[in-house]
């Protein structure tokens, strides 16, 4: 079974030309099969406010009504993902830029309306999305595949999912076809055991660790782990429980290092 | 050698709902391989008024500065694009949204400043298009690639084609691998003899009835094509002598009809 690399990049890399270009030439000289999945960042929020597109939360989450998947889709598949694929080719990367509508690579459902309508978000059904199309464009077209965070319902509606997740899924999907590390890049060196300290890296995360970092400490009775570090790294140990070789969480210094697990925080199943 | 379909649409198709999705039908029920190009329409220019993006002419001809660039990027990629692939997906046409970056498809070169600066526009090199990819994703894969005119220079900057053109040029391309039928849906019948009268279509067009037409007639003293219509059939011949098996230029109101010649103009080579 061969590596495939699953990189997700966000707003601080995204939104800061001085750090995306950097970084894309790191990935260009990446060896072997990846994928990338970038966000969204702070652009299409300033492109909304110049259209007079107002950004709406609901409990913090974002509501995307139809103004808003029309902004999205621009942003995302159009403008980001463009540019990222017209860089990568400049640097000898052959990247393919891809929605989840293109080749029905990412089905999904729209968030079916409970207590909040959410609007056009996507959940991916992860057992439609196109692994054959996927695995042939890497493995016999050499082909780099670029995903925004846009997917579709099949019925011809667009849907914004989160970056995270749609990476997530990739992750899962190809684990029956290849061994996928699954790469997060974002402003921190990892996993922090001190928040203020960023020399505090816990290197590996196992499920037994986890559960002690949740705990309130002896010394601070505080937890290690809270908030928004809470989901991301109970997701990756799903993703490790159901397939993914590993999880790696740092910062876009040095993403060969981070990938070879001497940087940034690594999530195995044990 | 395989037939295939190269199809362009632009603005009398993109801007009205109500011609794109019966549009869309039929061209989702045709049988064999098809490409499907298409323009900008007035969006970008309603969305470019709105972000305070200044449409810019000289002699006639948009000038693309970067800001216009990210503008068409945004609607053209994104938005138009992936618009049109999710609702082809939805009625069992497996479409692929790619620009000119993608896979590096559309190579071009930036149009030489000479008296004019018309910016990030792009001319296609013609034989640096990725032919093999093409032939693959439509031959193995059963994809139904959807264009949208943005080309790349291969050094990282996306530049801004004229549709037409990239349908011409991706149909030169794929005419060494297929029998390709080029087909521009625009809003009248055909080309007509009197310009006033929509049922006065030409069915077929060759050089020499080309060179006659371009003459002032003896009864009017006018040309009969004259203007918009020049370069188009001038274009449609050159790609005749170069490969291509046949234009066809009508409207969208009978696609298989027009494709099988019982509507519309036909360009051939004799």
């Amino acid at each position: 079974v061969e590596p495939l690399l699953v990189i997700k990049i966000g707003g601080n890399i995204i939104d800061n030309e001085a750090a995306l270009l950097p970084f894309l030439r790191q990935f260009a000289l990446l060896d072997g099969k990846k994928i990338l999945v970038h966000g969204g960042g702070k652009i299409a929020t300033q492109i909304g406010d110049k259209l007079g597109v107002e950004s709406k939360y609901s409990n913090g989450r974002r509501i995307t009504d139809a103004e808003t998947i029309d902004l999205v889709t621009m942003v995302y598949a159009g403008l980001i993902n463009k540019n990222i694929v017209a860089k990568l080719q400049s640097i000898h990367c052959n990247a393919i830029g891809l929605s989840g509508a293109d080749a029905n690579c990412l089905p999904a459902t729209k968030r079916e309306v409970k207590d909040i309508d959410y609007g056009f978000v996507g959940d991916i059904i992860n057992s439609r999305i196109n692994n054959n199309f996927l695995a042939t464009l890497i493995n016999t077209e050499n082909c780099v595949p670029i995903f925004c965070p846009i997917t579709h319902n099949q019925q011809g509606q667009l849907l914004n999912t989160n970056a995270d997740t749609v990476a997530q899924e990739i992750a899962l999907a190809l684990s029956s076809t290849f061994n996928v590390h699954l790469i997060y890049i974002f402003e921190k060196n990892g996993v922090l055991l001190d928040v203020e300290n960023e020399n505090s890296v816990i290197p590996n995360i196992t499920r037994a660790l986890f559960e002690q970092l949740k705990q309130p400490q002896a010394t601070t009775g505080k937890p290690i782990v809270f908030e928004g570090m809470l989901p991301k790294i109970e997701n990756a140990l799903l993703a490790v429980q159901q397939g993914v070789e590993k999880v790696s969480i740092g910062n876009a210094q040095n993403l060969a290092q981070l990938i070879k697990g001497e940087k940034g925080t690594t999530i195995t199943h044990a």
